[in-house]
Order: C-alpha cells, then structure tokens, then sequence
C-alpha cells in the first residue's frame, strides 16, 4: 500500500499516515500544514500582486515534494546552492533550478554542465552564479566538453554588502559580462544580488537602511552594465526578512525568500513592515520530557535535533524556558515544570540547517494537539554538500 | 566488485577506495587513519594499564565499523544516548551496547527490552540508564510484557554536577535501588556518573576541581548504596577531558570518553594533564576555496558541515582564520589568502554533531596532502535522534 502523499523512501514511516499526531515518536521534525499552506499562498499572492518572480530557496526545506508545491502555486522554479543539492531536487522531479552560488571544481562543472543539458531537454533549465574569471572560464569549458547546444543561464553575483561572496564593483560586474558573452553555451541573465545579514534587521527602520544600501549598489552596477551595451534582464535575491523591500523597488524582477515557508524563532523577531504579509511558524520539534528534578525538567531534544546558529529554540505555547542541554537534550525551566513523559513543541531558532538534520518531515493537518498525520515529506537534499 | 574496507550503503562511492585524496570531493568528512589508529591504541592501553574497562562512547562516530575497532582493541562495548542509536549500531553487528540515559517512552521502552533479548540470545548485552520510579515501572513493564528471561543491567543515574539528567541525592539512588531491586528482569549495575561541562575545564587544575566535587557525591552515593545492602557494582562515566581522573580514583571502573578517536578544536583547548595520553586531530572537514576577494576568501563548508556549538572550526597548519559565512559558507581570512580552488583542511569545533551531518567519512593513509583513500565509514546511527 502506498499513499499518494508518501515520498519514496519513507516505508518505515508510512504506518503514521492517518494516525494521530501522539503517534509521532520523539523528536521528530512536525510540519503543521494548515500553518505551511497559509504560509505559501500569502508569498504566492504578494508576488503576483507586486508582478515579480518567486524562486524560493530550497536550500531551506531540500524537498522536492514542498518545491514542486511552490512551484505549483505559482513559483517559477527554486534555487538551491549547491551542485548536489541541484541533482537531488532534478532526479526527484524539479525541473527549473538555480544554484545561486558559485562552483569552481571543474568535475561539479561538468555536473552542472550535464545536469543544465538534462532539464534543458526536458523543457526545464538550470542556472548558476559566477563572480570571478576563472569561474567563467572553468563553466565555459565544462559545457564545452559536453558538445551541446544547451545554454546555461549565469548570474553574476554583486556583492551588496553581506561580504561574502560577490564581487565588489560594477567595473567587476562588466568585465565578467563581457567574459561571458564570449562564450556562446553562456547567456549572461543578470544579477545575483542578496544580502543575508540584513534579513534579520529587527525594525522595519533597520532593514530599510540596508536594503537602500543593497539598492545603491544594485542600480550602480545595472546603470554599468547599461552602458556597456550588456544590460541584467533580471535582479535576484531577497530573503524573508527584506522581500518586500526588494518587491517594491522597481529594480527587482525576482525573490528567493525561502524561509517564510516555515518560519523559525529568528524571524519570528523581525517586526513585519506595514506592507508585508506575516507568516506563521509551521515548522516544530516534537519532543518529550524524560527527566524531571525539581528546579528543571529536561526534554530528548538537543542540538542533534535542531541548529543553533541562530540562537536556541523556543518553547511553543507553554512558559517555558529553553536552555542548552547539550546535543541530545534541552534543559526547560519555568515556574510550572512540565511533567515527566509531557509532549512540548519547539519552534527551531534557524529552519534551514535544522531541516537538514532530518531525514524526513511529518505533515500534520488540524494542529499540534489534536492533528493527524497527512503526509511525509523527504528531506531529499539532506546532507548533499558538494 | 565490493572491497572489504567498504561498508554497505557507499557504493557511490566504492570508486574513491585506492585513489589520492585529492580526488575527495568537497565539503567532505575525511578521517586521517593513521592519526585516528594511534588515538585509538593510546586510549586502549591507558584502560589496560589503570585496570579500568573502556566503554567508548559511540554517539560520537556513529559508526559500527569504527565501534567494533575500539571494541577489537579492547573496549567492552560502546555507549549511545537514543534507543534508535542502539537499534542502528546492534543491526550493523555491535553487540554490547549500554544506553547512557533515560527512556521514557512505552513504546521505545518495548523496542529496548526486545533489543535486550536479541543482544542477550547472542551473547551480548543491553543496559540503560534510569532516574526516576516511574522510569523503573516502565521499564519493568516493556520487560514483563515481552516475557521473556533477559535480564537487562540498570545504572541509576546520578547528577555529579552538571545539571541535566540524575538524582541529586544519594537516598533518591537507594530508593531507585530499591524499585530496580523489585523486578526479576532488571539488574542493578551500578551508577551512571558524568559531568559533562568538566570535561572543558582548560587547566588540569580547573577539571581536577570539578572532578573532586563529582567524586565526593558519587563516595556518598556509594556508601548509601552499601549501607543499604544494595552495593553498586560499576560506577561509570568520564569524557575526553576527565578520563584520567575518573581511572586514578580507585571508584570508577568504566570511561566512556569517546572524542579521543577524533579529537576536535575544542577538546584541544584543553592542557592535557602530565600522567594523560595526548590525542591527535584525526577528523578533519576537507574544503575548497571559491570565491576570492581582495579581502577575504570564501570555502565551501558552512555549518551544514559542521557543528558550532563549541565554536567555529580552526584551519588546519595554514595562518587563517574562518569566521562564520552562513550555512554553506566559511569566511576565510589571513595575511596571506589562500587562491580560488585551494584545498583547505578544518578542524571542526566539535566532533560528535559534525558527524552527524555527514552520510558517510572517508578514511585516508598516509596524511592529508598525499594520502590515498583506503576505508569508507557509514555514518550508521546519522539522525537517529528517537
């Protein structure tokens, strides 16, 4: 027997399909889908309101089954940023990728290289940043070896502030333009430009101040690029934290937030500006309470469970306190201590390295308490770092 | 073709077996064998000559093969945290495997008294941690239900310091004796005894002070224990940081330090004390440079590679410092950066959560920068978080 929504992979689980949610054996990844579904039509509608793209990253949720979701809702494909996590996501039926970063070993050139002709002649298409030469040159020959005709988009990715990867002025832009047209299997497609830091701006106040910054560089570089004679048909980028920003400046053609989809604690700080649509947490730890002293309580969810990068996770709908408990187990502290064997949901501080650790997500529709488990969904990209 | 070195599940790649290193693709796990061997003999011989038993803790590699080499070279077993842990390592051929911590759960308590029998039909063994009476009832119950004469050995766990898990007095370890003592399927076996922040005291000063304070409530637990006829017969405990310790204390007769297979950027923080083996980097994150400004360089191992719990990874015998880029980024900075497509090696923070964002680590001989890749290693207990 094989539900319509079990992903390949997930046999030992398929028994929870209609089961309660009680029946989910701690700590397990828990999608709350009525909270998912909210979530991924209010993106959907903002962005056909504001007639740009949304690309959203897949590198957040890594699952095929959730991108063709979004895809079907309106998204005109996913990014994701590796090469890996690119072939995961194409052999599990996504056919419109972009790795939104930069690849220089030339046996993963050769990767993008075969994987571009693949989706290509099945009428999808891949894409790929590049901010240096060498990493024109090194694509340019990878799809040279291949011999087709297939065309990879490239990106060139503007470093608008984050300073991390990018390149620094609208001359750099140019010449990697002109590196580009130089190469007839290459089709320069415009620029990559996102600042990661100023997603977690906590005002409105703040993250407009970064984002005018972002802009500036941004309109340097297109009005360099002009000039030249080799105009970006597109601006990408943009997170959950600044979407709208980028939706509003007129320079953006595509968003790549991806976050929104399942919120997580270190968005949850953001103050939403006026304009934005707000999102719900729909991403949770279930776990259980298996010691109990009298100044604490300790849960089986620890840092294997969840990342912390972006702080701990909090604790969902109770009092309480989440401290670190080491990589197995959670230290909760409050003024009522939940009892021992008690159910607590965590809301993971950073939804992306924490989905990452699981092998699976377990659908849940009617809420937390009194829900039933509707679908799983395979983490497909989990672990594809390469 | 399957060569003797590769464990099941990496046959894509079986094709790195024999080949330099240089041809390991990257982010990607890579042990130093030669590195990790000598580690693992120090340790072993350290056991034998202070006349303690070495139970090696198994949630840090993961891994069955590696289990069963501590175990060929004298380990008594190997402890997890999680029941699935237990199920994984027993499927892959370990078969004396002690649960350091409590389960709560019915239904994982019945998957433990069925592992116990399995184990015990084939002359090996399960235990488990416990510290509260209705942890004993429950556990007795999975037992009875399954009706079956295998014993399963009990530690009672006591807090010593660290705050977690345990009973903070020695009267709630008699009264646990007590309960334990109730039921024909459950053998007291002693008392579980770890600090886990002792471990990190940077001085031997500073970790012998937390270990007199661990030593002085476990005596007192002993001597309740006794007094009550109810003698314990292994304390068992210590890490990386305190095994010496706890094997010149004449009161512990088990280490269940694990880190020192790998060692890590943490651990090795630590002044080792005088009478202590010293233990080498054998884990190390494999890495290439790509992006490169005028500032910085950019790798390809951001913290989906590894954990940061304990801190960032440091760059291996290169005058760089990696700071944080993110999930899939590390930002890289020095005197002299490193060029577009260089190999850097890393040393991660911490050892056990890095492994488990890894599938699979890949043995090499003969160092890092001319080795040859001679063993895989499944990553069998990878996400067994339940």
């Amino acid at each position: 027997m094989k539900s319509p929504n079990v992903e390949p992979g997930l046999i030992g689980l398929i028994g929870l399909i209609g089961q309660s949610v009680s029946a989910v054996d701690t700590p397990a990844l828990v999608l709350d889908l009525d909270a998912m579904e909210r979530n991924l039509a209010r993106m959907a509608e903002f962005a056909r309101r504001h007639g740009v793209r949304l690309r959203p990253h897949a590198k957040m949720h890594k699952s095929a089954a959730l991108a063709l979701k979004q895809m079907q809702a309106g998204a005109v494909g996913v990014c994701v940023q590796k090469t890996s996590e690119a072939l995961a996501l194409a052999a599990a039926g996504v056919n419109d990728i972009y790795i939104s970063n930069e690849v220089i070993a030339p046996h993963k050139l050769q990767q993008v290289a075969a994987l571009a002709h693949a989706l290509h002649s099945q009428g999808g298409r891949l894409a790929i940043a590049v901010d240096s030469l060498p990493g024109v040159q090194a694509l340019a020959e990878a799809c040279q070896s291949l011999n087709t005709a297939s065309v990879i988009d490239v990106f060139i990715e503007l470093d608008v502030g984050h300073g991390r990867c990018g390149v620094g002025s609208a001359d750099a832009v140019v010449a990697l333009a002109r590196a580009l047209a130089q190469h007839s299997g290459l089709r320069f497609a415009g620029l990559q430009a996102y600042h990661g830091r100023a997603q977690h701006g906590r005002t409105p106040a703040e993250r407009q101040a970064a984002f005018d910054q972002v802009l500036a560089r941004v309109k340097a570089a297109r009005a360099a690029l002009e000039q030249a004679g080799l105009p970006a048909a597109l601006i990408t980028g943009a997170g959950t934290g600044t979407f709208a920003l980028e939706a509003a400046s007129g320079v953006y053609g595509e968003l790549q937030a991806g976050s929104y989809l399942f919120m997580d604690a270190d968005y949850a700080q953001n103050m939403p500006a006026p304009d934005q649509p707000e999102f719900e947490h729909a991403l949770f730890i279930k776990t259980q309470v298996m010691s109990v002293s009298a100044t604490h309580a300790v849960c089986d969810a620890g840092h294997k469970s969840h990342a912390i990068d972006s702080g701990l996770p909090t604790v969902w709908a109770r009092d309480l306190h989440y401290g670190n408990g080491g990589d197995e187990h959670g230290i909760l502290r409050g003024e009522t201590l939940p009892a021992l064997g008690d159910t607590l949901w965590l809301v993971p501080g950073h939804c992306d390295p924490t989905v990452n650790l699981h092998a699976q997500l377990v659908g849940v529709r009617g809420g937390l308490s009194q829900g039933v488990v509707e679908s799983l969904f395979n983490v497909d990209a989990r672990g594809c770092l390469t």
